[in-house]
């Protein structure tokens, strides 16, 4: 495994979570040369995620133009996967289980059928069920549930086994690892010709590709106004442990008096429940608050979960952009693409960002399909921003 | 630091948690050789414990016979402290904190009256408070308690700091210490004169003293009947951390809708929260729905509580016999003393039940301040159980 990271290469790549690895990786598969540098390799946002891959259930009014890529980027997720277990020889948890997002009241109903309907018009796979054929599905839900939405494309991956496979695909393919801080962008003439760690040292690269989430603005030498604001979303999640007969065959989405919870169920019997959504900052403690209201939203879903054991707690900070969509693709900075801003949609935008940032590594054009995704779209706005000062 | 067991000693201590370390060192300091076995010293419901020292509070209807010997050591608890605190230089985190018992709505308060004049007819010194006056002396409690009763003599001691010192302080007065498990006690004529352990080794002893709590039950050899049932009864306590202001000064304690909860401030601004009680055999995994009621009824007590940062979740046995008061004593196999059934009291007895084993293993008399727990007050009732077979 290639540990030492090269003096030169062809790219470097910022941040060694699932973005920046798969990057890393589908660059190395066409024959460039890659360095990924990353002082806590895998520890951000891709640790304490659950793996949803839920196109149709996380669809939000308003974020349409996300949709198209959420859904390419479900569907590449079969292949990457055999892909990804080939290279690696490692398996990474994919499980095609589908989604029930159930309402827990009338009005919560009501509401889940506006946005089925929603759904519909968009020509997303989604079936309105009632609360008997919910019990059908998953017998421990909690009684009364009024009804809801199976969406059966709606799967899930088991971040840290693909996390794992990434890091060991992208070794076979002789990516090298860094495990320092990439400080600041050496930008020379027009271009950016590498990067500055930590530890002093400088690495030639003829391309920077900049994934390290919400660390992502930290980076110093970038030009004003070429990165939007990225905030940081705290999210909490935690990990249980059953044994016996699966509690949930599915994963399973409510949101209970207003507050959204998710349950994911591992092959092994894990169940990972999530997530608390909170901006303050880059502060990573668990708030007993929060993982109070993770366990009450999920016992009201499902109450045999409380005879489940706590295995761990777990926090990340989702990288948000302005709009909520990511930054994928080149900047107005020759030499410099962005891979980040993945917010709550990293596990699955994963394989689409990796296919695009390696086929403009490659020198391929821009993909109009990542239009809404375009690190360049917040520029006028933030020169409209500069010209009003 | 004695580290390695002798292969003789003049007593055998099976049990390393505070009960064990504590008739260790008070041995120790009267001259008696002193082996301690224990496979996972500390580990046990002294880890998971919080600390509370309170006769008062703890005080339960039909449980008068322990209130006794709860005060008794209460009272011993500063020259004890001050005595360790000096052999082990390190210091408990004895805190005379007092502790508030908070009435949760009207009938919780009924019954809280009512328990405060039983307390009052035993001679002890609890004070009735307004829902005011609880808020003067804690601000951050939430809106609305009606009232509580202030136990200005219950107090807290900091469990592990006290098990390091124990430690320490038993090393240093020659204690040898065995990281094993006592299998079988070793009888030569009609009495006891060593254990074996789980490696095989045989060590000879003047006499053997249970202190394995849970555990208790598992040693062979010891004779039918000589002990009663030990149950394990299952608790939990989170570890909080909070940063500026101390949230609570006193501990508290309350029972929210039924459900008793207790907070635990230590001076650094930590803050323990329990207990569960289950009785679910040797099940030591931390179970969802216990957190979840924890939490639940801290923050009902103690809103801000939610803000404070998760450490750690603990489980621990609390050893639980027929009547609830410990097993402390002589028995009546000679050479075999108990120190265990200690249940919810292990910290707050551990002075008076290392006082008085250690002036029995120097030849001392019975006292009779120690009738409720002695480890012969079951035999009459065993032995007609036997009889009625």
């Amino acid at each position: 495994m290639g540990t030492s990271a090269a003096r030169n290469a062809d790219v470097l790549v910022a941040g060694a979570g699932v973005i920046g690895l798969a990057v890393a990786w589908r660059a190395a598969q066409r024959g460039l040369s890659v360095t990924v540098a990353d002082p806590a390799a895998g520890s951000g946002a891709t640790n304490a995620a659950a793996g949803m891959l839920a196109p149709v259930t996380e669809l939000a009014y308003g974020e349409t133009p996300l949709l198209a890529l959420n859904v390419s980027s479900a569907r590449r997720y079969p292949s990457f996967v055999a892909e990804l277990e080939q290279d690696s020889a490692m398996t990474v948890g994919y499980r095609t289980c589908g989604t029930l997002q159930v309402a827990w009241d009338g009005a919560d109903l009501a509401a889940l059928r506006d946005l089925h309907a929603f759904q519909l018009s968009l020509g997303l796979a989604a079936e309105l069920v009632t609360g008997r054929e919910l019990h059908r599905l998953e017998p421990g839900l909690a009684v009364g549930l009024p009804g809801g939405v199976v969406a059966a494309g709606d799967h899930q991956v088991d971040n840290r086994l693909l996390y794992a496979a990434l890091r060991a695909a992208a070794a076979r393919e002789g990516v090298a690892f860094a495990a320092s801080r990439v400080t600041d962008l050496v930008v020379t003439g027009d271009r950016v010709t590498g990067a500055r760690l930590d530890t002093g040292e400088v690495l030639g690269a003829g391309a920077v590709v900049l994934a390290a989430g919400a660390w992502s603005m930290q980076v110093g030498g970038l030009p004003p106004d070429l990165l939007p604001t990225i905030r940081p979303v705290k999210g909490q999640t935690l990990r249980l442990r059953t044994t016996g007969e699966p509690l949930l065959r599915h994963v399973l989405r409510g949101s209970v008096r207003g507050s959204p919870v998710y349950l994911v169920p591992r092959a092994d019997g894990g169940i990972v429940v999530g997530a608390s959504s909170e901006a303050v900052g880059f502060d990573l403690r668990p708030r007993a608050g929060a993982v109070y209201e993770l366990l009450r939203d999920a016992q009201a879903l499902l109450p045999a979960i409380g005879e489940a054991e706590i295995d761990e707690i777990s926090t990340g900070l989702r990288p948000a952009t302005p709009d909520n969509a990511p930054l994928i693709g080149r900047t107005s900075l020759p030499g410099l693409l962005l891979a980040t801003g993945h917010y709550r949609n990293g596990l699955l935008l994963a394989p689409v960002t990796a296919d695009t940032i390696a086929d403009l590594l490659a020198g391929g054009a821009d993909q109009p399909e990542l239009a809404a995704a375009a690190p360049t779209r917040f520029a006028a706005t933030a020169a409209a921003a500069v010209a009003a000062r």
